[in-house]
């Protein structure tokens, strides 16, 4: 659907957790390419900043980066510039996670940005009238995550269901193009498919594979979820 | 003097600038380092994140990161997490500049952090007050740069040289290990030797150098002045 | 229409200016009450926090806060608790302004409570795009001001029509019930005629009125363009 | 020995406590000022902005806001300007309290402001470092409170004395002039007895004082640690 992007997907976002950093972050893409050439699920990951060159060097599914800032090329010292991001081969950005909020009208500057440079937007979100107004904006991605429930092993889609059902009804009232993720505390695949269920087209998680003592099995177990479906 | 660092050195600052983005880092980081390698003049560059392990790649002069955040490895998603940027290879971090300000608390772990990693901590600030309050967090370096200058050609050395020679003195009585730099409007080699005469030991530069139509005739100009020092 | 407030509406924003803190606010304010009752016209003002209660008191027209912070009663010293806002005698705040942009989560929190405590919320925007998004978060008033034109006497309501006729659509379209006003550069009675003329119900106006020779004046010829309409 | 304060001192924070809001913030006030009066003691507090006003006009003790911004008078919509905190009769202002960490380069810019408006600034630092180069800045009190400690009634002055006494010593050490103070857990007399032991001149209390069952008797428990030093 979006010009580098398919759905259902599932998005690894590897935070700056020490078992994703540096050549970890390239051992954990290669893994999430493995598992999605052999389930033909759409896996993307999500590096930090500093590994995004050499991740993008390693594996051919799409990458994205955690955060850009709301520049233009300049004089922004220590800032994150959409085009060094994109020179990188990243297909596109997180944008407002709940680990790094951005003001209402920087993230409508860096969807602008994002959408004319041709990548893909994917904006989260914390309940449903925030997807509401961030949908309003054209993203092309709009990922609801209640932070209370990240990193707790709680899944979104099975503890609070509505907030799910909810953001995926207004998204769509105001914006039928933009597709709606959903993520926190999703660790099994039947929180994927709980997802899935609820009208999503995938999750975006990070501790749940980043921190499991298998990644590929709790993957390929996520994958499989989406293929059932 | 410093583990990875000689003085008197020139840090070439890349911004965000396009002419400093991407491929085009790597290209003026291979300008540096052979008019380091041609004068022995110590030359360090300080290119994007996203560019930063590329850069580290590609030359073998010193590369500094241009900000770090004050986190510890976890759940901090668009962050930079000072383990990402050294595993590139990078010498240290720029930590506070002008276009990057940061809480006092945050400086103060962040030169820490930087320290027990056995990095290279370059602390920016726009005067002498808070040159001296930096020097006592015990950075490696202090930079001071007046913002008004930034980018405008009107060199600090010669048009405030009272900022800079009070920051040297205050810096010293501070903490005599600390090395004072300093910054804004530098754009030719007797801003540089007049740096250097007000007792630095190099120069913070951006735009002289990045946007200069020849960039390394200009840098060799620097050199040129600090072997004549 | 709103609990506490009748449109079409004039709101004075007094900033921080001399010429509106402290004992000054006081006086503009009761300026502006005269005004009101004399020409039947809404006015508002929106004083600084420490000048908020003398204002209440000296007044009997609609008094704005200029910001809240998104935190509940407990610990978060220097921040503005809603509570102490409401307790001055206030009718609402000002939200996400131009100078005091804001993240799109805590817009959303700020507005609610702003509804649950029975006030009056004023989300100010600065384009089309960005009032369609904050009109999803249902506050009472959307204002859009044109950052690059606040305080340059070039009126929104005769310069950018089709920022505030676009603005106004798209707010309607998202939630009838959410009132557009808009600011900028309205320094005449034809400019408030103008934004009127463009479907708004009134302006949010700052220097026009506070750095005016004759603040009295200027405001009685915008409560005519008013009546005029 | 600063102009509008004298040593030893308790500081009483109200930070957005609902006990210290509103009336009830005149309430503490004069309280604190009943406890003043009775033991002679230098006893201030520091209420939200929104209440600064009322409290000067209801007691006769020094006064502080809770924070001040880094700007002068002009367009600032939403922010503080020491000008309106001084003439609602305050004497002073903290500044970078633990929940309102400042930029380094504001923090001098708000002590300078203090400075030149003959008030009192108070700067919270976080440890022994930061206190040496806040107090490189000149302010007349640093007040050291390790966030940790912050509401748990662990007191800072006999969990953590090491803090204190360094901080004594850098600050001592920088500018003989600078007073020191603590916090943190500081819940009881001989707390506070503790923290005039370890060479402070009085402690920043919130919790303590605000969510006591009997603020008075706590209070006044206080003020007798302070007479029997």
């Amino acid at each position: 659907m979006m010009k580098n992007l398919k759905v259902p997907i599932i998005i690894v976002n590897f935070k700056t957790y020490s078992e994703a950093t540096g050549k970890k972050a390239i051992m954990l893409s290669r893994i999430a390419e493995e598992v999605s050439i052999e389930t033909g699920v759409n896996i993307s990951v999500a590096p930090q900043l500093a590994d995004l060159a050499s991740v993008c060097n390693a594996v051919s599914i799409p990458v994205f980066a955690q955060h850009v800032d709301p520049i233009f090329p300049g004089s922004s010292t220590g800032h994150v510039l959409l085009e060094s991001v994109k020179e990188t081969g990243a297909v596109g950005t997180l944008i407002n996670h709940s680990e790094r909020r951005l003001k209402l009208c920087d993230i409508e500057v860096i969807i602008a940005r994002v959408r004319e440079s041709g990548m893909v937007s994917v904006v989260c979100t914390n309940n449903a009238p925030v997807s509401e107004a961030a949908a309003a904006l054209k993203p092309d991605i709009v990922s609801v995550e209640p932070p209370e429930l990240i990193g707790t092993g709680i899944p979104v889609s099975k503890s609070k269901p509505e907030i799910v059902t909810q953001t995926v009804a207004l998204v769509k009232h105001v914006n039928p193009c933009v597709v709606t993720l959903c993520g926190a505390g999703i660790t099994k695949g039947e929180d994927v498919a709980a997802a899935l269920k609820l009208g999503t087209k995938g999750v975006l998680v990070a501790s749940g594979i980043v921190k499991a003592k298998d990644p590929k099995k709790v993957l390929m177990e996520f994958a499989v979820a989406i293929n059932a479906h």
